[in-house]
């Protein structure tokens, strides 16, 4: 869903007022609760998101390219199979292989073959996509993740409850 | 970005060896946390999603075609014009225009003309379209949002730090 990039600057709290709707319709004070907390994440994740893109297409990245490009850069050799890929940034096989082919237009990844599996491929960050990088790296970290309006404590409590989700919803084992 | 819609069961936590190898590259621990974070946010953005679009996807709806039945249903007169649909749902009117469109060929939409504006249109939702609401809300209230986990003082403080994110990227005025 392509969301808007800008923050909408609204008089009110729109997730608030949701929640009194919900409440007035279904009465359900627990649930209307849920709600608004499963609605303020998926706020935060676009008000992020657009945040870190804008951030990267000052570089011609996305997001989710950059992410590509410091998951090679962290692995062990630099390199990584396709299916590793999707699989580490838990994206879709066929989005993995999209942006890698983007990185790859760009001079920031080359594909080299597998030795053991000649089915496969191993993707490779270049010199020039660990310059670009680096640059989006530096100005995120100047940008404070777009979270620099939380202090350390509040940091540590978010962190805390999301892994409590994490953890709850299956996605690893502590 | 097309994710991945189970969760994935690693035998760690991603996101904490992701912050050691930050911090290890980097060395900034304070940037490494918001890193972290904001990381988390995006994680559990995903896995509600995916968990409210198996649900939507039980009564031929996705997420955000709900969210769209729920806006008409919560509005005056259970209409609303195109552009204010999608400034409601803060989606690019593209994406607005797309939804709309799906959930008239379902038949839980009808258009209908917009007597002070020939050029626009409204959209109304059906009785259809208020039974297959009122049917995924009543499954996303049993699954409780994804979010059984968290108990009402994680709920608050959840939303309460959340909201400080929104506040502070000017998404609304308090």
């Amino acid at each position: 869903m392509l969301t808007v990039s800008e923050p909408v600057r609204l008089p009110f709290d729109p997730i608030e007022r949701a929640r009194e709707l919900w409440v007035q319709r279904w009465g359900t004070d627990a649930h209307a609760t849920s709600m608004a907390t499963a609605t303020s994440v998926m706020r935060v994740q676009q008000l992020l998101l657009a945040r870190f893109d804008a951030i990267a297409g000052r570089h011609g990245l996305t997001f989710a390219r950059y992410e590509a490009l410091v998951l090679l850069a962290f692995s062990r050799d630099q390199r990584l199979s396709m299916s590793r890929i999707g699989e580490r940034l838990m994206v879709h096989p066929t989005s993995a292989t999209n942006i890698v082919q983007r990185l790859v237009a760009q001079g920031f990844v080359e594909r080299v073959p597998n030795p053991t599996d000649r089915r496969g491929a191993f993707a490779v960050i270049t010199a020039a996509g660990v310059a670009a990088m680096e640059a989006v790296t530096v100005d995120l970290e100047e940008a404070d993740f777009g979270l620099g309006m939380l202090d350390a404590d509040q940091h540590d409590t978010l962190f805390a409850v999301l892994r409590e989700v994490r953890v709850g919803a299956r996605d690893f084992t502590p």
